[in-house]
């Protein structure tokens, strides 16, 4: 089993719940691939005493710890002075740091003299390996004490942190790793509950292949994760690979994806294949599916327009949609959303036209049509397929809801076809 | 001061990286409006002796704890039984419960018996307080030991967390208050660094009316936060409100908005009150401005509708542009941009037009364009005004980054004209 390490992510901002701690999210990955294994996060405030002993009790535990945040050019970065005190080293300024600095400055063609506070970033603690940042002012630093325990502070903007991760954390560790991995791989499910997908999978609800099996529930479904310790990396490849088979063949057609594969990526992949194309028409989505689809690199190929159609206005003057289905059905109905998907197929000249139309909330709901009642339609080269559900949320969720449930009617029934 | 508590968020999935805390951000926003402090965060794997310890260890430091996630269903929810053991009680099957779970599980109208899994989630350890779960099947539970020190286990489905917490956490913490609260305010800048923000605030740049100072750099920008701690609610009412208000009037312009107020929100409310509508024309950004102006309610008064525009001939066909001038300058050029906003807000009929194109990579850059390449165009009534940008980071950044400038250019014309 390789060594573990733990994270210590620093700022008032993430205890006071103004930032997500994305960085948290990013290492556990990047370790998890070359099997260190996160043995506890902990999230502090910047606080002298709470940092240092947060960073000291994680040392104690584990001998290896990974700091982010607070290396920055203003007063409330404290990671360094205080990581310093801790290791018992002093602080001085390295000149070739103040030149890097002086030099971005420059290159950025921010005009005027470098901003004194930021010098601030060029201390760095007696005996402590500095980790150039490419994206950045802040470098990073290394800390050793005399039984090789070891600190690393990374500064606290996520795509700094990323680069240098990925340059010199990563291969850093991995260099130390006792030749096995941890590794999980995800099956990804959408319309099935947890509970659902428990009793069908029956006696392999808790293990599958002898690996253990977690349920994730989010907005894009259920995802099924598999988790391989203490293996080689063949050997974890092998096991992974056969209990995502089973999950696969078992789940059957509520399975999309894996790991972290987006349903927009599947169905892009699939029209990609069949020499499909699609326009989108949405009304209380406003965009949303649009932006999902092109969120994947190369999907101009298959995405090739569509109207957003807030007002009943665009409705009928854009899309053609009968101002009496509008008036006699109302706008959220399958008469318009199937309308809708026609029309803007047309007019883009796409195969595959969508419409959604829906109530968001979390005003406008009626007895009859609560809010979260969407329509979809899809016209698949001239067939056309609606859909009506009721979404539980808030507005993001059931507009997110609404997306997925849309990308992956077009997957089945190209599937199907 | 309040008794602060300590959050101890439970599961693989967080330390794997395959979920992120969104709980946790939620319940340290909730709890730092009351007033309560969240001293620290921790965050441990699916495993007993984890949770046992990161629990014993929170409630020695602060005698209050929050848990959250493992409560559900399946084989990795182990919360319930760990947490039993840690206070030496025995888990019972509560009839109350039990019933419960039937009856939620008919009226969602799933069919068939409740799968016998979900019966786990009526164990309850011996003198625990069963917190209703209105949104799930997995209710809270509160146990207390004699030296009045608790621990709530809340679970880890975001929806459910959240009612609970505002039905239950919020209201019992409330009432064992001290009188004072912690509070934060923010200002929220866009298009200025961090560290010019900090040249601009000169001798408050660390603190203002006596509250310290945090720059919380994001891709909308920099957002200026103070904070009140220790202070009765009026007198930190007072203090921030001041500080607000200083700050606001050195950064000018370049501050859109307070809190959590989103720069989508501030634009709408200005076209409302000046009666303006909006049209958007959007290419490398697929729909996500319309995605960001749709995620407010009642953004319909304003957004009418849009082009998503990603291939040339949707550019031409529905918004009129040149196809000489794609051609000559590339469907990359302000001249492009400037017809696609002239183009939408005709189409549409509203009074502002926006136009997007760009290249937000990972492919498509030349020597002369390269990826994060934005043109962005507004039409207001006629006026075009156009800016081109290269934007840092990825995909993701590059396109999040175009739609928050799209916006800003807005609010900056409407505010000058």
């Amino acid at each position: 089993m390789s060594e573990s390490v733990e994270i210590v992510t620093i700022g008032d901002e993430l205890l006071l719940g103004t930032t997500i701690d994305t960085n948290a999210v990013f290492l556990a990955r990047a370790l998890g691939e070359i099997g260190v294994p996160i043995a506890r996060r902990a999230t502090v405030a910047d606080d002298p005493d709470e940092i240092t002993d947060a960073v000291r009790q994680a040392l104690e535990r584990t001998g290896g710890v990974i700091t982010t945040g607070g290396l920055g050019p203003t007063a409330d970065d404290l990671t360094r002075p205080v990581l310093a005190r801790l290791f018992g080293r002093e602080l001085r300024e390295d000149p070739a740091i103040v030149a890097a600095l002086h030099a971005l400055w420059a290159s950025r063609g921010r005009g005027g003299a470098l901003p004194p506070s930021n010098l601030q970033q060029a201390l760095v603690p007696e005996g402590a390996e500095v980790l150039a940042n490419a994206q950045g002012t802040a470098p990073g630093l290394k800390l050793t004490d005399a039984q090789g325990r070891w600190v690393i502070m990374l500064p606290g903007v996520p795509r700094e942190l990323r680069h240098m991760t990925t340059t010199h954390i990563v291969p850093w560790l991995a260099s130390r790793g006792s030749g096995t991995v941890l590794r999980s791989r995800s099956v990804r499910t959408t319309s099935i509950a947890e509970s659902a997908l428990a009793e069908k999978l029956g006696p392999m609800k808790r293990e599958v292949e002898g690996l253990p099996l977690a349920y994730l529930p989010g907005h894009d479904g259920v995802d099924l994760r598999v988790t391989a310790r203490g293996l080689a990396a063949e050997e974890s490849t092998r096991r992974l690979d056969a209990a995502v088979a089973r999950i696969r063949e078992t789940v059957g057609i509520h399975a999309y994806a894996t790991d972290g594969v987006s349903m927009a990526s599947v169905v892009l992949d699939l029209c990609v294949a069949r020499g499909d194309t699609i326009a989108v028409a949405e009304s209380c989505t406003g965009g949303l599916l649009g932006a999902r689809l092109t969120e994947v690199p190369g999907s101009s190929r298959v995405l090739l327009g569509g109207v957003i159609a807030y007002s009943n206005a665009v409705k009928e003057q854009e899309l053609g949609v009968s101002a009496d289905d509008l008036e006699q059905f109302g706008a959220v109905s399958e008469q318009v959303a199937v309308q809708m998907a026609r029309g803007v197929r047309g007019m883009i000249g796409a195969t595959i036209g969508v419409g959604i139309t829906g109530i968001a909330g979390p005003d406008g709901g009626t007895p009859d049509k609560p809010v979260g009642t969407v329509w979809i339609a899809i016209d698949v080269r001239g067939e056309t397929t609606a859909r009506v559900a009721i979404y539980i949320g808030d507005r993001a969720e059931i507009r997110h809801r609404a997306t997925q449930v849309a990308m992956d009617l077009i997957r089945r029934a190209l599937l199907a076809s």
